[in-house]
């Protein structure tokens, strides 16, 4: 079950050579993703081959460096004959404000087009065995993170103890799994709970967008096994980072710990550590003992499952 | 004394991985100017470093693949705290809609912009010894394309003729050269005219951006030493050019026969077209005795005088 995580473009306010502007793509076993789509997200797309069916972008805030993508975008799927609707989810109050970017000079696609503000606290996306909720965060203007939240997978199927249980081989292990109970040709009847463990907890992947480190950030990714926050600064920077409403890698990092993450991905690098982010690894590590990793454009992480 | 013109973006409609939407440098004896400015223009210009100390831009029309840069780059100056004005020239009818463009969600630099109106058959932009003029276009919306025409320069100095009229070599050389005429010590006059060659003309480089091959663009490319010519489709896609208000690389090619350039350069190429254009710079070399150059993102093309 795949939750395909790349990296499009991991700059800060300004990109560089190395460093694209801000945007994510998230493949949920076929099912994709935006996360914020700054300039250039549909060459990334395009360079790092992440497919282009996407049904959902999900918009952190309404700075140019995490949407000036999208007209193009959406103008490129016009072009390629695009029919499946496409919906944009942007922070409470701010979706006067991109349709004017859509359509100052376009966007009035062939396609269904959608723009919905977010509520934070709710799933703004519902499917089947996953949402995506929005959640509050810090960065002084409309802002939003997202949390990609999977439900509870079944539990384990303990095959052996179906077998000592006289189960049949075939659909009636199917049906224990699923959580029917099952009477044999005997007239004994197996309980689901007799041989299906208690349900696993699915994966939570966390993207804060741009952000000061925040309680509602700690709140939403607590126990994720992927967040990605704003690490826009090394420590030196730190009163920079107030200023600008960002984070260091530091901060994130203490957020991280706080919520008892797996996996820390920094992003919105500034232009500064466009050659070399190991001092941004090092001082988040220094504060974090799960894994760190430091984002460039096309890195792809693969969420695995905890248990 | 330098002309030249470095490729940014050479795709149509679509950005390719290779190609990025339509955008042009032109580095004129440290002037710089952009002629469109499609999405990701400010990385190609890190790219190809040609710098970005821009005065003026000149949008051709009002396509999304043609001014989707504009609104990042104008921001990204403004982070990197320029003071220098800014000038955005755009075609007759179309200020209030790039306007919208930039001011959708930001667009308020803390430098001096101003968004102006040009007038087919005049100078957008005049400097003392060059200017840019605009001429009409045909591509089915408000479209110009742009000149960048040099003033003659001074006539060949024969510096053996003033010798051998007795002019001692010095200063009088430069008051010759420069038009003035020259008393000698013993009261000959020599004229300016005996030692200098008539006025050569200077450099002109014509950008069509997107349209159908029309009189026009023959009339403002008569002469020219560049011709830079939407190219979008070979032969075969004749139908497809004529529909979308395009040009084929051999009718770029035909108007480039008719005008005398020197050097056709086609643009603006269909995604057909990303991994091989060999066909397109055929099919313009089997109409255009003239240098053919079918363009590709970071080409550079520093422009001779004639003469």
């Amino acid at each position: 079950m795949t939750l395909r995580v790349t990296f499009l473009g991991t700059a800060g306010a300004v990109p560089t050579p190395e460093r694209s502007s801000s945007a994510i793509h998230v493949n949920r076993e076929g099912d994709q993703f935006l996360f914020d789509a700054g300039e250039g997200t549909q060459r990334q797309m395009m360079r790092f081959a992440t497919g282009f069916a996407v049904s959902d972008i999900f918009v952190t805030h309404l700075h140019g460096d995490h949407v000036y993508g999208l007209p193009g975008m959406v103008e490129t799927w016009g072009f390629a004959g695009r029919e499946d609707p496409l919906t944009i989810h942007v922070p409470p109050g701010t979706r006067r404000a991109l349709l004017a970017l859509l359509t100052a000079i376009g966007g009035d696609p062939s396609y269904p087009l959608s723009v919905q503000e977010v509520e934070p606290g709710r799933a703004a996306l519902e499917r089947e065995d996953f949402q995506v909720r929005a959640f509050r965060t810090d960065h002084r203007t409309r802002s939003v993170g997202y949390a990609l939240v999977e439900a509870d997978r079944r539990g384990r199927f303990d095959r052996e103890q179906a077998e000592a249980l006289g189960v049949p081989v075939g659909p009636a292990f199917s049906r224990l799994h699923a959580g029917e109970d099952v009477e044999l040709d005997d007239g004994t009847v197996v309980e689901s709970t007799e041989v299906v463990g208690p349900p696993r907890p699915g994966r939570t992947m966390v993207y804060t967008g741009d952000t000061r480190p925040c309680e509602s950030v700690v709140e939403a990714a607590r126990g994720a096994d992927l967040l990605v926050h704003d690490g826009t600064f090394a420590a030196e920077h730190a009163a920079r980072a107030v200023e600008t409403a960002h984070s260091t890698a530091r901060e994130a990092a203490a957020v991280a710990a706080e919520a008892g993450v797996r996996h820390l991905v920094l992003t919105h690098l500034s232009s500064r550590y466009a050659g070399d982010a190991g001092q941004l690894a090092a001082e988040a590590r220094a504060t974090f003992d799960g894994e760190v990793t430091v984002a460039h454009d096309g890195l792809v992480v693969d969420v695995p499952f905890s248990t």
